[in-house]
């Protein structure tokens, strides 16, 4: 069907251009005050101050979303060490932004002026691995497809599988509740959360949850951190909960559709028929198109879009599973349809899905992210509501989709150094927002508040719910210094 | 093997003796404002002050948990009259104690002096099943077994079943974070939340979560309600998540063991090689001896224990994994295995599973229930402290578990009219915790904290994760109105 792509490219992600980052301001007596501090009570090798040096570490890769300078970048190699930096920050009011590799798409790890930037990137041991708990205990700085490496070589399965994988960090991932690929039928990062130990805004080590696979010893805390953002306290070490690894590679069915609208209505027949696919993505052509541009794939581009869906299920339930899949997609109105049975070819599929993202950033574009949520029946009108506002906006956008989530990824494509079209697209993702909340969605499925979902949440979750929030923001981080104004903030 | 039993027996809990309710104290300003107030604000009917009429409404099922007396019991039929009960409350800083059914163990549901028992057993609609969304929405008085028929009629699955399922309702499920014989596969409680409306402390009608399958604006508070209680706010309207209907009756493996200590490595075995049973539960020949009294079951006593495993998977998948269950009992020192192909006949040790609680109740014997929840390679090590503990204390204890999760309900028999042997239970039921927090376990695995794992919670929780669930209470209960005393109260 299709050619096999080379796949874990080096970090392709290009993000917005950091500019220069000031020296801390002579004016700043409090970022003096804690950069003293920190250089008295860390080795000299975790603190650092240069601009150029720093600069990769102020932003994380939301397009255009503000970021300002710190005072320094710290890389603690321990929860002693972090627990030094926030005492120090908290004792002279200085912001605390964390970071793992910075590949979030919402400006959530984006430096603010004055702050001191707490990056986990030397924080990667792999703690302890027990099968017979099935569990993992690891630091925050772990990269997730490095985890799942590790509990693969013991055969267990780590499920969260954003596409920032082979870079993101299993701290980053908590701190955003990441998603991917598997959520649809294995859950989400919070679903694979234990305990966690966490510095409070005061500099105090906790630790919350528990190693048992069951307990309800007080409020969920552990839960309630995930999906913060580093607004209600710093992740030092997070237990994972494991599956057994998968013992036969996943049968694969992929339909091509002439519209979305068919598209949205074949998942809408896969989930109503009660199939329970293991992976359902969404690639529409021009993503196809900018993958073929880049890693000449072969994919075909005649169709308005593909839908991918995997089954896990063991033989022969598998293949009882993939027809169903497969007659659902023809009754929608497939052009095409196929059940795949070459796991390389099956792969190369979910490797086009994977590499759209960088695909549509090689052209050269901005590429300006969207990750509404859905009802599962609401697809199909919220693509055309897309493809509406798009025309409208005179703005290409691309789409990308855990469909079986009803999670779509709108990729609002901008030719740099054009300010009305940059002006264009930024109110049709203002209205990609407004319509998710509109047909009962969300303004973020899985990556999270940060900056640009801010003014989409509030309007979201309405003022009874925003209060909730904001008192328990101030219940656990009273003096603000904890990644102000992101999220609730 | 056994003949099936009857089971969905009238409920047949006893609990402890209410005794006599008093009516509210003359010198209760603050409750004859609010009772003045209820009366005025709601239909005749909602409001009970009759102290007979009310007794059944002040405790729970945990024994010995201590009660006290209400003001006055109302039963609300909508949110809007849930909310107008906490408004008045909050304006008179009367305590409101929130309960379903009463089936909980803890003591959460218990009155305190003076306050407003709410009662949700009238707020029983189910308000919507959406197939296509794989979701329903519900009251909070919904009965646990008449949701899943409802369900049920429509092809879907609602998983989390606790032993109570027959009287206990969503609400209380929720406040609880209830667990049963699913959740070893298919997670608790918490894993089928999708979204929450509740009324806070201020008598505010908030919505939680969403309706869509992944979501992450802001804070996950419908994960923080979730196992609070009734002390973070007054749970109105749940939606939860769905699954669809498994198509085959499960396969049932049973293993007979001579020694509690090979009970716990056959489960520590089937874990460790990756076979993941839909139901892996423990009963100790102490509750298998009580079934055939109360039934005349034919239940074999001449074990220490027997395991039944089930799997669900499709076949042949199914026999595979019954086969490999089968063969880590015997490789664990079962005197006697087999795997069952007869759906009555395992119903029928299901049933027993079921009814050891009630069946031990019905000997006429006070019946404490323990919830401590081990690491499943410590199940073994803690079976011995729990049998060293008993004779110790001259006290029996039988024993049921949820193995597979490692979550053991110590089962403390006590005639009753005996203070001494009252005692003794209490010193068992106190050491037993201690030594579940000592192998690495959780005071509570699925029951709750409420009144009688207070002094375990505080003390596997340590000060800070403690100080952080009090800023919790205070932020959104700043006048502690809900629920007062119970979890961190």
């Amino acid at each position: 069907m299709v050619e096999p792509v080379d796949v874990r490219p080096a970090r392709p992600f290009g993000g917005p251009g950091p500019g220069p980052v000031p020296a801390p301001p002579a004016d700043d007596p409090a970022g003096a005050a804690v950069l003293s501090d920190l250089v008295a009570a860390l080795p000299a090798d975790r603190v650092l101050t240069d601009p150029d040096t720093i600069a990769p570490y102020v932003h994380d890769e939301a397009e255009w979303a503000d970021h300002g300078s710190p005072v320094a970048v710290v890389r603690p190699r321990s929860t002693a060490e972090v627990a030094a930096v926030v005492t120090a920050c908290a004792a002279a009011r200085v912001p605390v932004v964390t970071r793992g590799a910075g590949t979030g798409l919402s400006g959530g790890a984006n430096a603010v002026d004055g702050c001191v930037v707490l990056c986990t990137e030397r924080m990667r041991e792999i703690v302890e691995i027990d099968p017979g708990e099935r569990l993992a205990v690891v630091q925050p700085g772990v990269v997730n497809d490095d985890l799942r490496a590790a509990v693969a070589a013991q055969g267990l399965w780590y499920p969260p599988d954003p596409a920032s994988a082979p870079w993101s960090t299993i701290g980053g991932n908590v701190a955003t509740n990441a998603g991917g690929l598997c959520c649809v039928k294995y859950g989400v990062t919070r679903d694979y959360v234990l305990a966690l130990e966490v510095v409070t805004a005061s500099g105090e080590v906790v630790r919350l949850g528990r190693r048992t696979a069951k307990g309800v010893a007080g409020y969920d805390l552990a839960g309630l951190m995930v999906g913060s953002e580093g607004t209600l306290g710093v992740i030092t070490e997070i237990t994972v909960k494991l599956r057994p690894l998968r013992a036969t590679p996943p049968r694969t069915v992929v339909g091509f559709f002439d519209t979305l609208a068919d598209c949205g209505a074949a998942v809408a027949a896969v989930t109503a028929r009660g199939l329970q696919p293991a992976a359902f993505e969404l690639i529409d052509r021009h993503c196809l198109h900018a993958v073929n541009e880049w890693k000449q794939a072969g994919l075909p581009e005649d169709a308005a879009a593909l839908l991918l869906a995997q089954t896990d299920l063991p033989e022969p339930a598998a293949s009882a599973e993939a027809e169903a899949i497969h007659a659902e997609f023809v009754a929608a109105g497939a052009k095409d349809a196929m059940m795949s049975t070459d796991p390389v070819e099956a792969e190369a599929l979910f490797d086009a899905r994977r590499l759209a993202y960088p695909a549509l950033e090689q052209r050269g574009d901005a590429v300006l992210t969207e990750d509404v949520c859905l009802p599962r029946g609401r697809l199909a009108e919220m693509l055309g509501r897309v493809e509406e506002i798009a025309a409208r906006h005179r703005t290409l956008v691309a789409n990308i989709a855990h469909a079986g989530d009803g999670n779509l990824h709108p990729l609002i494509i901008v030719p740099h150094g054009d300010p009305a079209a940059k002006a264009r697209a930024q109110a049709a993702f203002d209205e990609i927002v407004i319509a998710a909340i509109d047909l009962g969605g969300t303004v973020t499925g899985e990556h999270g508040v940060g900056l640009l979902k801010r003014a989409g949440m509030r309007r979201e979750l309405g003022p009874g719910a925003l209060a909730m929030q904001r008192a328990i923001k101030a219940a656990l981080d009273p003096h603000d210094i904890l990644n102000p104004g992101k999220v609730i903030g």
